[in-house]
């Protein structure tokens, strides 16, 4: 047998990744994904934990570890999983976040207006595809879900897929965060294939548990910290002011990069051009703007920008109950009074929003708990744990923000 | 007492670390401490380790723990240091890196010619100094050795200091090198004063020993790993090649960032203007520019702008010996060829170098050992140890790097 | 001030652990302490998770490290402590488990009948406090809880005291059982006092929530695994029979150890003299009955304790409904006609029984949340957390255990 | 395929352990096996680091996974290693310790005199063959290098097998030394074949060097650490002064345990019934002992046992220096006065020793590095590493112990 081309590289939540396959090798170094390196995956949650600055490329590589390993355990148990299905899955989970634009969720609906960057990533396989003379066909059949083994999906796309095994090992890992600790190994062990479905042992329960607790932990302790959110949501303000006040001929607002394409002349239908232009952008397009409206003459947008590159956030609370009408206009007085601004742009200096999490949706997918005697039931039809209560009614929580 | 304003903060490395008094807030609010957030700490060793994205300020945040654990230990053991030396020695030790700019050592030679890190973090502190009405003199004092209790100075630059007890732990962290992990919290328990001076205990040899050790390793496995310096490289050639064309009328070249000012007006005097200058630009200037500068006319700008953004670097080869003229020549004929470049240009593509580290510098400090019947050894008189033998010569690597 | 003896002592789990008191050196070098080394935390937990190893004497000096940092948070707080009752505190802590006898929780209650562990903790720190000329008087008041700042006894014995932090901690480190990992550190700087009661800060709400559910984890997965149970039951089982067919006269049955006092002399008031013969039992007393017991001509004896050593245990199933009359009475007949045993005998080899499980106890003491605008609240009430539905309802889980 | 018996053991270090193999499964189960359970791996050095205390099961176990890992490695790279041999090699390594007996090394020359725990080993290897129908063969040859892939022995024993792997991680993470932490993740990923010889890939060249550099350190930080020694040296006394004063007749010696068998009747040759006797030996045997002869009427046994178990060790120092004759007089004459013991006897608590250390054989076995043009170095001849002058020299040092 030929020595195929190996590397491993140092990952400092699983030890070692080990790339091995050509077609791997192929997507890892095509520009595409090498831009991921340039879009973090926590957005601004460094603002509050400060070592959280990993990358959507660090990311994907750690899904795709994980994915190894699943289907190593999944070989091991005697589930059939031919090489080629292996390296379509396994390219699936790398290329699941390729859609991404800067700063992952906390600006794709501000930048991108409505298109999921799920949607994005598959136009870019299909790029991509093209490219390597359809080496990608099952990998995108795998990720569009018109494969029948639908468990390979279930592990790029699902309740417990690696992807979400991922970032929770790997989001608590740089914030830091010990709450968010999964037993990602165990539960790999635990996963089994029964009709074509991915199951997990019955001894696995108590890790499904501590996984659903850990996700709704890193929830609020995390992405929707009240911090984190008043920096996300700044940005956001800030990418809604540069709209509003958008001409092509302010050169202050330009910033010589992709991004300006995507304030200006882009028409909402992302044709092969389009997708091109987004394949240049990153974080740094949109911190370069900042750092460059900070100077600009509109005086919300400079506030904005300035305020958020010296972190002088908005103030902002969370509580379990809406606001009052009051409470809000209040506030809104305040800011107006404050920065002497006009009051149909207080929305930018003091609004509020929900924010929700349910950490498991019974509707969309389920995790099918596989019990000795082969039955089969979903987890929340499971005896004295903690999910059917309470893990799977959406949480709601009002939050305010207010810039002071 | 009243209760002071206490926070805490995630560090991955450590856990926790606490702030909690009136100047390291003021400081960790300023601005200037802010821009540490876009600098990162390894520059461009994650295009290797992709996990080695943290920043200058964790970087400084967690040297500011380990200056509190230190401090914390030796008043256990009896040495008098007075509240405000505690607080002037933890401001020193967050402050020592402020002068940074963009990619730290990776571009410190090429952007601000002939002014090294450390004048700019003093020259900026001397500046933060005065908008806080002298509270950092004692600061300035302990960071400029110009104080009668030289152990505080120790602590913030000497072999054995908290800055290098932070960046090996951190760096080796983040990179999941393991060969650089060493016993920092075991170090710290270990040190002791005397005379005034920074000294380790006798039983704390072999943690010393393994700090040595681990440095050579982040050296070699690390810091100047082929890909990284041929990365780090390619930065500083198009760095170098943006000056070499520059004109200020060429608007293709301009990033509207601070960093046109040091191409351009810069007179390499660096008064409070200039600083405040200095004191904008990040990480995010300069790839914006090379990714503006990718799509410049100049085709050499252009070759290794596009190159580097892809991660399509220089190959490089390192070795003990220089490399021969006739192999330097061949390659760089190689060079002119593939790309059709002039001859007095093939030294953007092809070149050599090389690369030094002595772990231990007996010259400059040394690291004292303190034995129980309290003599005071240099640790190389220390019998059996390994350092006297190898860790204390220097070791040069010759380097070469070559696109193709 | 004159430098006390200092001592620093390896800890996996914390690091490292500073020993700087003349009173916690006399505690920890007196023998009572010393045998705490021969005695395992986790009894037969090692049986499933090889690493389970680590001994009562580790895990108390753990629970002293957690004692000193929640000590320095509160003082560092504002919180008054006197260094008297600092040392009463971590004296109390390290002395919490000095009465457990052999293999701790697993045999208590078949060794020394109708003593608990918490009873003989006190009185032999009585015995301690007189050779101690009453060092230990104020210890004493803190662990009973008759002393004016209730809490400190909170921090020894409560629904969030360091004894149950190390343990979890630890017991999860050393099991390799992720899933039992809690954030101890960061409980710890969320620790606070009100009116003289500990409570936590509101932001600490969810590293509480994290480690009710790491305990309901290593619960079910660890501490009531049907493994361990099974071991732990064949020890009680091994007991049982040997006190059924005790005679002073039968050689084959005496240990030669202060095993055979309890076994044959006596009568159950714990003077001093039989105190004295407590502070000498450990694990290998047990260990090394058993050994000697496998050759003993009883024929359940000697088949229990030659089981046990090669570990084939009992086997075993637990569930949510208790296990009906029939399936118990099919079981039993098994075991009779398998092994030949007489009808009576057949609960060594055959029986049933109830575990039971209640995270957290309302009634007993409320873990109090302290809001920001001095409100405190029991954690049941706060909105939204797993608690109140999940936590504080008790399980039962019903066991069967067979030889086969 | 049929699907096979699973298992999977959590551990601590490693995460979880697999098994897969009906023999693997034998073996594991068998009483021998789960011996060593009852045997600690690291002796005495828990009275220093109190979380050393896990076993040789854990430890063979611990071996047995990187075995696994090793192999996996290998066969990746195109190395031919059928099922069998593979099967062999993971059942050597998890026998390879067998014939350890209480305390492993540190009673290994004074209880059974003059075999090495090797041939012990080897001895019980092949009473389980027979028993196991010669499904040991292949392991047999494995274990004494007696087959023609040598790589394979090389694994189980040499300078770089997986059994030094296991120890110096598990050892390091046990006593908590982090010193010892050693890439083992790293080394295994290097690990190649070069006719039929294991070597290493050019780029781990630094990963041997720390692993060697942490051999070197966790000798002399643990297992040479002086108090350690103290107290196995104490238990050598214990055994030395039992065998002295051993009479068949002195019912207070009598341990009733397979202890007294080599104390007394053993006549030096280890046949079948002997070896039968030793399968019985544990630590519990021997501190069964300690306790019982705590008691004993002979003044310097029962002064030994009894400062043992309360861990009150001779007082020892180790020097570069031998002692001198005088002052190793003086300290005799000290014990002897202070004891009231004849000059004959001072030896059991006042005596000298030499503790060596050599973290490099190169004679024995030595560490080959493959260089990617293909070419073979042992490690001593690289270039520009640590190895060549220090670590392949014999570090001598002089220990007292005294009784105080």
């Amino acid at each position: 047998m030929s020595i195929t081309k190996r590397k491993i590289i140092n990952d400092p939540v699983y030890g070692f990744i080990t790339i091995n396959d050509p077609l791997i090798f192929s997507i890892i170094e095509h520009p595409y994904y090498q831009r991921l390196r340039r879009i973090q995956q926590m957005a601004m949650a460094q603002l509050v934990y400060p070592g959280a600055v990993h990358t959507r490329l660090h990311h994907s590589l750690g899904a795709y570890h994980l994915m190894c390993s699943a289907i190593n355990e999944l070989k091991g148990k005697g589930v059939e999983i031919s090489y080629e299905e292996e390296i379509a899955a396994k390219a699936a989970i790398l290329l699941h976040d390729i859609g991404h634009g800067p700063f992952s969720h906390a600006l794709e609906e501000v930048l991108i207006l409505n298109i999921s960057h799920e949607d994005l990533s598959l136009q870019i396989m299909e790029v991509m595809n093209e490219a390597l003379n359809g080496q990608l066909n099952l990998t995108i059949q795998l990720f569009t879900n018109n494969y029948p083994k639908p468990f390979l999906h279930q592990l790029i796309s699902g309740q417990l897929d690696v992807d979400r095994m991922d970032y929770l090992s790997r989001d608590s890992f740089f914030s830091g965060v010990s709450e968010g600790v999964i037993g990602y190994d165990r539960i790999l062990k635990m996963l089994a294939v029964k009709n074509n479905q991915l199951v997990v042992e019955e001894k696995g329960i108590y890790s499904i548990e501590k996984f659903l607790v850990a996700r709704r932990q890193m929830y609020w302790q995390v992405y929707l910290h009240k911090t984190v959110l008043s920096a996300e949501k700044m940005l956001v303000k800030i990418m809604e002011r540069v709209r509003e006040i958008y001409q092509k001929s302010d050169l202050q607002l330009a910033t010589y990069s992709a991004l300006d394409y995507f304030l200006g002349d882009f028409n909402g239908k992302m044709d092969n051009a389009s997708l091109a232009q987004f394949c240049k952008l990153d974080d740094y397009d949109v911190i370069g703007g900042v750092k460059k409206w900070a100077n600009h003459p509109d005086p919300i947008l400079s506030l904005l920008c300035s305020r958020f590159l010296d972190r002088r956030l908005y103030k902002s609370s969370i509580q379990a109950e809406p606001f009052s009408a009051v409470f809000i206009q209040e506030k809104q007085n305040q800011a107006i009074k404050q920065f002497g601004i006009k009051a149909e742009d207080v929305h930018y200096l003091c609004f509020t929003g929900i924010a929700t999490n349910t950490p498991y949706q019974q509707k969309e997918e389920m995790i099918n708990i596989l019990y000795k005697d082969g039955t089969v039931k979903d987890i929340t039809q499971v005896d004295n744990t903690l999910i059917h209560q309470n893990l799977s009614t959406q949480v709601k929580k009002f939050y305010i923000c207010l810039l002071t």
